[in-house]
């Protein structure tokens, strides 16, 4: 994107400034909140947490790396260093595509599915409290309803994101 | 925080499930968003345009470098990796502090507000477009009001957290 010159900017009035501030604000203390949570918890922080989670949905505890990353939504390279990480402690390990010979599978393994039972229930209490106990059920509606209205315009169909490529 | 054995936990309901699913993916996409769209025009990643705005924000640009981080949400360790960043591109420097001889202050400098002003329009049309271009009014009224109960809970009053200490 070209910057439009200042002069043409559609500026946030108040109002917008102050719902923008609130979203980012609530956006930084939760992704904090919860990394703590699951750092002090489980010794990862919700980026792992969310990776592990994904495979073990996965049929047979194992995806693609390609479609990981994708599901995901993090870069290759970002994915590449987490699941680097994730190896190391035991809990995920790498293998070869049967079917695709350039390709390489994330696995998870019985230790990061021990690891993930044991602290989904404390993960799931956090985001209850953060969220589910906070807002009234009207509200958690409206949030689930003006969040996929978001995430669908930040991500239309054909879009070059970098996880796609 | 001691994990409530399992059979306690008040797991999410599918429709809980599927609200929360929506507010990270959004969030993840957004923050994604925000990125690239930095990287690409102001060379920088998201927090580190924060950092920037809330000097440029304070009297005479400067800041106590224990405020800063309580105001961007960040701990002490990772706002002074961002603002060694910012100091070798030159858009901050580090003062002692002329009252408290310990403390130390972050001073945006005219460098960097320049960088501040320029990229400035292209951030907010890029919020423009993914929130208030396509939520209703009343949505993102909502969705601040929402974000601003979140946020509440998660920073009480007197609460230990990392950038407080």
């Amino acid at each position: 994107m070209t910057n439009p010159p200042a002069a043409e900017t559609r500026w946030l009035n108040d109002e917008e400034q102050s719902i923008w501030r609130a979203y980012h604000h609530a956006w930084t203390l939760l992704e904090d909140h919860l990394d703590r949570q699951l750092q002090r918890d489980a010794g990862m922080p919700h980026i792992y947490y969310g990776l592990l989670v994904l495979l073990s949905d996965a049929p047979r505890r194992r995806m693609r790396m390609t479609d990981l990353a994708q599901n995901a939504k993090i870069t290759r390279s970002r994915l590449s260093h987490a699941v680097s990480r994730l190896e190391k402690k035991g809990w995920v390990r790498r293998e070869n595509s049967p079917e695709d010979r350039r390709g390489q599978l994330a696995v998870l393994t019985d230790e990061g599915f021990e690891v993930l039972k044991e602290s989904a229930p404390g993960h799931v209490e956090t985001v209850r409290a953060a969220i589910f106990d906070r807002l009234t059920p009207e509200q958690a509606r409206s949030l689930g309803e003006i969040c996929r209205v978001m995430a669908e315009g930040l991500q239309p169909e054909g879009a070059d994101l970098p996880w796609l490529r």
